[in-house]
């Protein structure tokens, strides 16, 4: 009899979790329509295009948020970013934590998930330690940039500022009180190496962190984290030194600027595509060769268990070496010395391959609703799939359709990929097995 | 003593064919810069790239083929299309089968490599089937088209425009003797069909007709038959509904025709980019979605074992059921009633992954060298990697560095996919075992 009593609907960790992402969407939207939250009134389009772009750490903007939120409107999108960035899970489990209660296998495979980490046992201590971790990390940048600003803007609006940027930062979301983003600190060492490091700590991955933390030897870290650590240094290397190169002669960009401001420019703009969204100088201006840079840093995004987004760069490194021993005719993919597993192969082989079909769906989509070019329309939207947040300009511009596909694909580009994983790693049992067919590809 | 005295350079089939191509290029490209082949003279850069065009059958053209070169020329032209069409490895064997000598295992290996074929037994069979096959469609196509052309054009003109037309369609390869291509013929059905029914019976594959000459019944069928010949109906029937709505009101396209030659251009153009390259309208003239729905369907491509190029027809639409599988969580992908293999899945991914890799980085290149928007450039650059030949009239105003980065991938193109398939299907043994790492991908 008890058993019948009550039929609990049935979700699947992905599903959960989505669920729960879109109610902290609906909600901020909600928030943010209310007349306390704006300077002049804003639709019910652009409130959820905030909210969504704030709790998925996009940081695109349809409306520019320093000039049209209240102190209110803006708190609510420091909550939504933190919210967002830090995972609605490991938030979850802090508050059944904090409430003294035994957490079950149920939430700690939901954490797993929310992690993306490969084992059950420690997610725990993990969810605890990333609090910790992220806790003292923000103070660190809050006091740092408040040496900045707080002279500047006094004591107040100077502390607030500086949490304002370091959550944006440290979740990788692009947000920024000034109009213009954080251009007017494009040669202000401090700026940028505060924010750089926030956003760097913040993308590389909590696995890694903790890794270093309890290894300290580089010889004793995981594969995972010794190919993030090389990748990232490789990547960004390459990213600033190219972005330094094509835009030194473009009189709109690197041009006009100083030796040194150059150098700090290229410097932030080759770290923070890959996911934070900031921005010194008008990414609107840029280079095509940049633009495509961008893209592409875009895409990859930052690292597994991050706060950021993309295809993630372990899953793109894996893909370049898989790639290299196909065209080599090698049996087996090894990385520093470690075989990489057929299973991670096809998983990240099907992270991209879906990936690049969203992203050209969207883009033709937006083709049809938008009057512009392919270069900001494709742009748009590979930075809303990354949840990273530049734009050439273009968001304010959108039409309403075009909105409404930036939002799903900011949602998509933030579950998509977890939900992937979860998918090919853990597959339904089918009732009925068909016998095998051959089909030619290639 | 007798092992020690000859030491051949052992070649791979892949490595085989690319040195075949290579010549037939080399070949092709010096005997169009002689002057009996040109009217004016042309650059090395041109005759290469016309030479690569033609025996990749891509019919981009980076002069007006017509207008530039001799009746030499066009023959030179005509031939390279032939011979890269049905497959230089296939009329290698026909030579040998002429010349009454064995084949042996190696070449038959080296055959069934050319044409995709899943199994060595009866490849011989099957080239000689193919050649009698084409012989007899393309002398079809011959006298159909001669009923057009010798009434306006005399005999003699009349039987070699409908020859060289003709083995442009049945081979795929876009190249036209008209400088706007088949743009006069825009509302004429007989070249219409005669043109697109080449194009389709040579893009399908082999495997596909003579698996319906011997079967009759659908339900005989293979199941890659019968995915082929679906999803080309569905595909086509898409485009050109797609394009008939997009370009209906486009004044520099459909918008200037009557009703009956607004349907005849967008049949043909709905079909042609898969991967002809023929065009009866003006593709620079499209309006983004329909540029952006030809990239697709360009990048798709035709069939396995056809004279097509692209991903391949099957390769998309098990990445297609694959990705709504792991989508839903289901362990296997059923298409038709069968089960797909697991490595059919793993090799569509990595074509998809490496094709898009390599475009991406092509695309990048030329924003690079060339003064030109993304869409043109993007346009190109998939147009060359599916053999396809359709331009937003790009190709002419390519700088030096663009050309060569065209030929490379037209080649690539041609080549790529093959080897791809062959690296995966045989790989190479490793003297050295890793053991396995974990990596954390997504
Ligand atoms: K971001
Ligand atoms: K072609």
């Amino acid at each position: 009899m008890k058993r019948a009593m009550y039929k609990p609907i049935k979700l699947t960790p992905p599903q959960f979790l989505a669920l729960i992402f879109l109610s902290l969407v609906m909600v901020g939207g909600i928030l943010l329509k209310l007349p306390i939250a704006t300077e002049h009134e804003i639709s019910w389009i652009d409130a959820f295009f905030i909210s969504t772009s704030a709790a998925t750490v996009t940081g695109l903007t349809s409306v520019d948020p320093g000039s049209t939120f209240t102190l209110f409107g803006e708190i609510v999108i420091m909550f939504l970013i933190q919210v967002g960035g830090l995972g609605v899970m490991t938030f979850a489990v802090l508050v059944v934590i904090m409430m003294g209660k035994k957490i079950g296998i149920k939430q700690r495979l939901l954490m797993q998930e929310a992690l993306n980490q490969p084992s059950i046992g420690g997610v725990i201590r993990l969810a605890r330690n990333i609090f910790i971790f992220s806790f003292l990390t923000e103070l660190i940048g809050v006091i740092l940039l408040s040496i900045r600003w707080v002279p500047e803007m006094g004591l107040g609006k100077g502390i607030y500022y500086s949490l304002f940027h370091t959550i944006a930062a440290f979740n990788n979301a692009g947000f920024a009180l000034w109009p213009d983003n954080l251009s007017q600190f494009v040669g202000d060492p401090l700026v940028n190496l505060v924010i750089t490091f926030l956003i760097m700590i913040g993308g590389i991955g909590f696995t890694v962190i903790f890794d270093l933390y309890y290894q300290r030897r580089f010889k004793k870290l995981s594969l995972h984290s010794k190919i993030m650590l090389i990748s990232t240094l490789i990547v960004n290397m390459i990213a600033i030194v190219s972005i330094f190169l094509f835009e030194y002669h473009n009189p709109n960009t690197l041009g006009k600027l100083t030796m040194s401001e150059k150098m700090w420019a290229a410097y932030f703009q080759g770290i923070t595509p890959r996911t934070a969204g900031f921005n010194t100088i008008d990414i609107g201006a840029l280079e095509q060769p940049t633009l495509m840079l961008i893209v592409l840093l875009m895409f990859v995004g930052a690292g597994s268990a991050s706060t950021g987004g993309g295809i993630k760069l372990t899953t793109f490194i894996v893909i370049i070496f898989a790639v290299m021993n196909f065209l080599k005719g090698k049996e087996e993919t090894v990385i520093l010395k470690r075989t990489i597993r057929n299973t991670t192969i096809l998983r990240s082989l099907a992270i991209l391959s879906v990936s690049v079909l969203f992203i050209f769906i969207a883009t033709m989509l937006l083709t049809l609703t938008e009057e512009a070019g392919l270069m900001p329309i494709l742009f748009e939207v590979v930075s809303a799939f990354g949840t990273v947040g530049l734009s050439m300009n273009f968001t304010p511009h959108l039409s309403f359709a075009g909105k409404v596909i930036i939002i799903f694909i900011m949602f998509l580009g933030k579950m998509g990929p977890l939900t992937l994983v979860y998918s090919i790693s853990k597959p339904e049992k089918m009732n009925i097995r068909y016998p095998e067919g051959d089909v030619i590809t290639g």
